[in-house]
């Protein structure tokens, strides 16, 4: 089963469009080669039927703009492809900012609450709606998202997606322990439900499902090997959980699992590890485990915001993206852990644990992590996450004067880096000017601030 | 001298206000007693000439307000003291967000080469008007600023203050090495230049004059004594500098001032620590330099948005405020290192740095930093820092539906602390809908957001 159907019912309903701006991009990693980077003072991008048909120079491309198309032209921007968010909980946007515990703490104080609210679909399909509204007014076109252990809620996340024509990937939660009755599954009804949402929605418009057990803790070896069942049988489907997040955590998984070498090797053993296996955090991963993940080919998203707020420790990036086994890492907000929607606020803190750890994170590294590292990290680079031919057309269109300190400061920059930096410590969702949706206008910010 | 003179050219233009909504304030210091929080869900505050005049239960005051003076309501607000910003750079207002580098690199590649711009009266001008918006715009009513070397930069920013009528401390920085020539005075011109400015603007209106060595390394012994006797000569001014901000830097100073036992007592020695000396950052202190400072009455400004954008290290709220020898301590937003002017974007990264130490910093606690621990750090705990009748009437009315995402988030909170920590974790300056400086209001919010 591929991730995306023939009959494509994502094409954009404007067949056809074109946007020229400043234009940034990868065409590779650029912490292998800063030469990855691609900066396009004066771009065009055509798309067509939601696929990029034309990109590159302005004057070298527009005869490629079709009769009858408009150019929409946003002449002081910064446009690059749309961000990928690699983890995150839609079924926790309504508890940002609670205070005042530790992971686990906090999932039982707040999480395990509000997530039983998701029983009612009416409930579900209103939080998805806001949830869609703040990815696109934050320039966010796909998300890695854990839905709640209804199925039912998964429902209402790719009932929202498709309506929103956006390439999402989530899935129902499985857990069979450790948690509130109101939320347990059982090992066999998380096989039966998963496998009846995959066949309704992996490969529905841009859906892709992930088989999403929420962390060791809370799942039987029996239900993390049925999980792994159900990935084999289903390839081209995702994984996605969390790793590593928590020192106490991590012990309490090495009291649960004795007989595993440690954390990651629980999900090592049940088949959980692999390309398309999203691991969110891995703040505290062994170097042992680092390799593992590297060879696997399996992805860490890394959540400054959340592991701040939560007190959970400091991600080594520079460690993970080691070129002798580097790892795929994109970046998450892990709303509702996390502090803010924007993936530019994620860059910020991305930025200032990496300074915590003595490495400059320079913005070129850091919009590639929110972009075509998240792509890769996802197994999606041949669809999203840069700016060329082929790509699906998902871009964010960046107003580097969205408010009157962002335009005194970008006022002063002296290259693209630069601009890229001061937008990724400086801006919020304010500076999401725009966001295309498979060629589409999907999200437009109403006027400037007006202070 | 006073800090305040007897004609006051501050008093409000238009004599007297009155202003209606739900405020919280501190009637001591949280951190001792929980009980020093007072949540007012409907409060009035008359103020006259710019002093409070009468506060409290809005049904209990009514009678308070003079005749002819209308009620400004706010009904779905929170209204508290103005914020007191105790550590900023007002001539760093152009290098937000500069990449790369920790402290020493930080301020020989952008801060240097910025501040001797400074040398133009006309540049300085602009700058301030810029810089006061944004105070204004976050609801920062007081700020702790260093200006450049150029007798010139203090003018522009008392000279703006004094438009605003706002309650600031400023000061010329003293350098005489270690820095470019342009930015140096020397140990005697810095004294003539220094003793000026006093004469010229403290007390002033409600100018505070700060004599201001930027830090050890860049002042020779002679420029510390003769700072420390130009302090003596001059009681009731203030003392700003920085300490023990980062690792690499303290270790300078100990190669700069080996006779001494500490970067602490470089300062101590000179006669620089005392009641309103304010000693930005204070991350790696001793517990004897913690001891010290407790004793003298000095005070540490805390900002975790520049420590952790300059990777310098993780400040201990909780011990600093350890009651067997507690610390005066104040939130800094220490703009150009720190990438906010908001006290409620400071609060939220203080809450982040607090949970990596694993002490959980409340919203009751991080306002009082903000506002009456932050005066009090200061010596102005009876002239400004809460709503009560005598003090200025300086206020800040918050919007917690300021966005979309906080308006649904802010619905749900079942107190008033869930509120407040709320506001502290997503406001920013949008949540700011007014502003009033001495009584009257400086800025308002001119719409919401239309997202």
């Amino acid at each position: 089963m591929g991730i995306s159907s023939g009959n494509t019912p994502y094409a954009a309903r404007t067949d056809r469009s074109a946007v020229r701006g400043h234009a940034i991009t990868f065409a590779g990693d650029p912490f292998v080669s800063e030469r990855a980077f691609v900066d396009i003072p004066d771009a065009l991008i055509v798309s067509e039927r939601g696929i990029i048909t034309a990109f590159g120079n302005y004057e070298d491309m527009k005869r490629a703009v079709p009769e009858g198309v408009p150019v929409t032209h946003y002449p002081r921007s910064l446009i690059c492809a749309g961000f990928i968010d690699t983890h995150i909980h839609y079924v926790q946007t309504g508890i940002i900012g609670a205070y005042g515990s530790q992971l686990i703490d906090w999932l039982e104080t707040y999480t395990f609450v509000e997530e039983q609210r998701f029983a009612a679909k009416s409930y579900a399909d209103a939080v998805a709606k806001v949830f869609f509204d703040q990815l696109l007014a934050n320039g966010t076109t796909t998300a890695v998202t854990f839905c709640a252990v209804y199925p039912g809620s998964v429902d209402a996340f790719f009932e929202e997606s498709l309506r929103r024509r956006t390439r999402m990937i989530g899935g129902k939660v499985l857990m069979d322990r450790n948690a509130p009755d109101g939320l347990l599954d059982t090992a066999q009804r998380a096989y039966d439900d998963s496998k009846a949402l995959i066949k309704k929605w992996h490969g529905c418009g841009r859906s892709c499902y992930a088989i999403t057990p929420r962390f060791a803790p809370t799942s039987t070896p029996e239900q993390l090997e049925l999980a792994g069942t159900l990935w084999r049988e289903h390839p081209g489907t995702f994984v996605h959980t969390h790793v590593s997040e928590n020192v106490s955590e991590i012990q309490w998984v090495r009291s649960l699992f004795p007989e595993r070498s440690g954390y990651l090797d629980v999900y090592d053993h049940y088949g959980l590890l692999g390309k398309r296996c999203v691991l969110a955090h891995g703040v505290h991963l062994s170097e042992r485990e680092c390799a593992r993940i590297s060879e696997t080919g399996a992805a860490v998203a890394h959540c400054p915001t959340s592991n701040l707020f939560l007190g959970s420790g400091l991600f080594h990036i520079h460690e993970a993206k080691d070129p002798r086994r580097p790892m795929h890492v994109g970046l998450g907000t892990d709303i509702g852990a996390g502090t803010s929607f924007s993936l530019l606020a994620t860059m910020n803190e991305a930025y200032k644990v990496a300074e915590l750890n003595h490495y400059p994170l320079n913005a070129i590294k850091s919009f590639y992590l929110a972009t075509l590292g998240g792509a890769k990290a996802l197994g999606l680079g041949s669809e999203i996450g840069s700016l060329s031919v082929g790509k699906e057309a998902d871009f964010v269109v960046l107003d580097p004067a969205a408010t009157p300190l962002l335009a005194y400061r970008s006022a002063r920059a002296k290259s693209t880096e630069e601009l890229m930096f001061v937008l990724s410590i400086m801006g919020d969702d304010r500076a999401v000017a725009a966001t295309y949706v498979a060629g589409e206008l999907a999200f437009e910010r109403k006027g400037r601030e007006n202070v």
